[in-house]
């Protein structure tokens, strides 16, 4: 099943609107283009609404959010939701700063979400609880490390259950929580956190796998957590071999991603349905 | 002729003023720098006309266009147009929605452009055709893989008849169409349109070649087309050698601007006149 | 002493707030997180303040400033001082336009800074001398080469006593200038200013450098420009052997900054002290 939806994103070569942030805005283009979608970024609020009618998802990203592109999250994102499009959020950064908490809440009163991908911090900042962020890289507690504790499981839940998203949390695994149970997946590879733009990319590929199959997005956030944490796994063990660091290793895990395939997805991929 | 454009640029190390996408702007400054010009992107209104004058070209690129950065591009044109530099526009995404189609036309209008290079469905948006762009990449139909048709070809000829400028319209063909008649550049690799900003590339590209030798932007223009197809070529062999995907790719061919001579270039360029 | 900073960056793995360009923004996060910091890229004017608050460094880069982002640039730099946090000037492209010349020596006024990176053309400009900038790479001419010409020497000293910062000017040999003294730094490669951005990823290590150890700003700007030269020469060799061109030079230097130890600083690092 997960390996199948790698199949139809290149089938369908969705096109993924991206409101983001411009610090890894090259990589979710690239990411989204060597996993079979294409990509389409446009922030102005005079745009915003017709590029996502013609796009077949849409990623909105908080990372770098200002005065001029957050009215064009809104436009964007309700137009998505009219439209019947799977809209994806990524509350990057939220919990680090009022006007980034503020407008992911706002964005979720307002608009429909598909997906919500963030990591732990993120996640329980716009969840309503406490938990210092610092920054947007995903040095997290490794609070994911083992078995998931009562409290974030339960915010989790309660942050789906007031949204209607699926929500998925990653760190050292990764938690995808959708209304009909939960999928933790143990891939990628601890590197992956020294390299910007990881999570986000990930973002982008949520959104290229939703728009290939939308009627079930806990399966596609799902697929595409594994697949892109295969990619790390697979790029990881080139990396070994060719002794480079990390700039090297953001290469290869988008050249991973683009010479994925069904097959690696279905020998490597470790998703875990409970 | 093509190949001597190439030393011209390397001896004159001409300043390319860009004004462009935040998507593939780091690109494009890599790549004018790999060439032996020195980039330098400002798009703020109160500085555009300046930097402008002190460039040797402008490079206009409307790829994530917005309301702070139009004004600064009619400024910064009308400038480079009073001081006599080439003006190159990227019309990216034009088709897509009516900000940039519109944009693009009133550009077109109110600036003398020396080249306007874009895909088959930019060109054919801005010159009042029909066509669907589906957002900013480059997989095109197969338009330009044999013969031009005649529609195609009487829709660029209307353009660089209403404008001026030279038009360059890339894809698995690349043709450069002046005033004194059409070059057929056959260079490149498809793998080119799996890694973004290969089309913004070139465009910075061209702004390069046109300043170092303004007289004749249409042999500028081809030669530009060559050049970078050219190490697209070598770029993919080193690839196929080296077994990465498309990120490495993307660095290759960059590489491979930077390694380029005119031996290369005239060994390897497959530029037809018409 | 040098090579005790890079230890101490790693322990304290300081979050570093940048407000900089578009252009080489991803670059900076990367190698902050390379050298073992946490980048925080957040540039509107209501964030500002409050990621500076959660910040242990501010890193001010103008090199794509405007109309949006120079106000946030004065609200953090006051936050920052506030706090005792240190603030590290970038005045890319000074001398190029009136905006950017301005606005360097507006900051200057108002925010005290611990350091002040800039190339010889830069530094000249905002010190309020005068030499032609052109453009924003470090194609300076070879002033630096041989001995510090004595006017030069006075327009460095007559900028720190002004603004209380310590000078780091970069080009074929560095020079920091601190109110004990001056260093000479004679690592890097003369490839690196083929490069895009590595004057930006400087200025963001000298902020992780001075992040983690505020006490010496002098010592901990000479310790990041011998760090990152270090990593030039390094990622050179390895260039050397693998045969690649300016873009796999980025991706190396990147690497051997992740990649560095104190005692690769201690034996290759070229200070001198004067």
């Amino acid at each position: 099943m997960f390996a199948k939806i790698l199949n139809d994103v290149g089938r369908s070569c969705p096109l993924v609107h991206c409101i983001t942030n411009c610090v890894t805005v090259n990589d979710c283009a690239n990411v989204l283009l060597a996993c079979g979608a294409s990509p389409v970024m446009a922030d102005d609020e005079r745009e915003a609404e017709e590029i996502t009618s013609i796009a077949s998802s849409l990623v909105i990203n908080i990372g770098t959010l200002n005065s001029r592109t957050i009215p064009s999250m809104f436009r964007a994102g309700r137009k998505a939701n009219e439209l019947g499009l799977p809209v994806i959020l990524d509350p990057v950064g939220a919990g680090a700063s009022q006007l980034r908490t503020l407008t992911a809440i706002h964005l979720m009163r307002e608009i429909d979400f598909a997906v919500i991908r963030g990591n732990i911090s993120e996640i329980t900042a716009i969840a309503g609880g406490k938990c210092g962020t610092r920054g947007v890289d995903a040095s997290d507690p490794g609070v994911l490390m083992g078995d998931l504790p009562a409290s974030v499981s339960s915010l989790i839940n309660s942050l789906r259950e007031n949204t209607g998203a699926v929500i998925t949390v990653t760190g050292p695994k990764d938690i995808v929580s959708g209304e009909n149970g939960m999928y933790v997946i143990k891939n990628g590879h601890p590197m992956m956190s020294k390299v910007s733009g990881t999570g986000c990319m990930l973002t982008a590929l949520t959104g290229a796998f939703c728009a290939a199959d939308p009627s079930d997005p806990a399966a596609a956030a799902a697929s595409a957590a594994a697949m892109f944490g295969v990619a790390g796994e697979l790029a990881f063990d080139r990396l070994t071999k060719a002794g480079g660091g990390t700039s090297t290793y953001r290469s290869y895990i988008i050249d991973e991603v683009s010479k994925m395939t069904p097959e690696k997805m279905r020998e490597a991929a470790k998703i875990e349905i409970r």
